[in-house]
């Protein structure tokens, strides 16, 4: 996504009651933020949060908290909560970088959408399923560790796959026309309506591992 | 592919020296067809032997294997190895179903080329990559377990993907669509350039297991 400084966008990122400042002081007391304690999902890079809120609204026995790294791309996401208020949402304005420091053991499932596909070789370790992410994402989950994972970026998901599988995750699903198909219970992403418009095909994982 | 019956294809099959008659009486004794003794690469439905052909010309230090059950479509490769013969290639008219009773630890590498998807449910054990035909194939192989499939349907590779995968074997390089990388070492089959000529994705996977 090409970014804009958007003026005032941190000091309302800072006093919105959804955003958690400072999240690493949390660590193991996430559910504190609910007030509700259940599964707790996680998606990295949620952007202008569509597909988080969406999910939010339609499962109240889920807790949500959503990562971004952008304050000017987080505050269309407040705009969002704004109009419509949710009790089982958090946000977190924070580098995916930080994601073991954040979270010790409190999570359920992981969405990937629409990650960077940091295309050239050489950042190959800061795609979000390199080994690099899957190593970090090791303690961040509870039980089983559940990763679900959408992208139109062939090479990127080409990478997932094999990178998913090679550190020892098994596959529950995989789609790679997700528009072919049965779509009731997709949520799409903002990126993910303007894509397969202009016509690119919806690939979609979801991994295990024990 | 729709099949026709062919006049006289049966004997055509019977009388040709490349076609092997009752290929079980040599389980452990495929190195004796050719004049080197070295690799086999065995191709299971090579249908009209475009793909298995190319191969053996370009790979003199491989012996070549297809299994092609319809002798009215194996009548069509003999046409080809007539006009240029190939000393390492030897071809078998029988199902893929007795594979395990052909080769015993004999196989250096399988390729699976745009297999019958068989796409309803209740057929799917008679797909080529079913945990059925992958138990077969454990036999076969002499070292390493080696795979390289291609096809044009999703369904078809979706479960290939997972099948695999789910059978311990080792994603070595996956391609969502061929004819968008560099092709100079692909060898196309007959089906494999129609159908890339209507305008589908042709996918591929290499897999291995120890």
């Amino acid at each position: 996504m090409r970014l804009k400084h958007v003026k005032g966008a941190s000091l309302r990122v800072e006093s919105s009651s959804y955003v958690v400042q400072d999240p690493q002081k949390y660590r193991s007391k996430m559910q504190s933020f609910f007030p509700k304690k259940q599964p707790i999902h996680l998606e990295i890079g949620m952007g202008k949060g569509k597909f988080l809120f969406e999910n939010a609204k339609r499962n109240g026995d889920i807790n949500y908290i959503g990562i971004e790294k952008y304050d000017s791309v987080l505050i269309r996401a407040l705009d969002k909560l704004e109009m419509e208020p949710l009790e089982n949402v958090k946000l977190f304005c924070i580098d995916a970088n930080m994601i073991d420091t954040l979270f010790d053991h409190e999570i359920d499932l992981l969405y990937l959408n629409f990650s960077d596909p940091w295309p050239k070789e050489r950042h190959s370790k800061r795609r979000l399923t390199s080994s690099f992410f899957l190593k970090k994402y090791d303690t961040i989950f509870q039980n089983t560790k559940r990763i679900i994972l959408k992208t139109d970026n062939r090479k990127f998901f080409e990478f997932s796959v094999k990178s998913f599988t090679d550190y020892g995750y098994q596959i529950d699903s995989i789609c790679l026309n997700l528009y072919e198909e049965n779509l009731s219970s997709n949520i799409p992403t903002e990126y993910e309506e303007k894509f397969h418009k202009k016509g690119y095909p919806i690939y979609q994982i979801e991994v295990h591992k024990q």
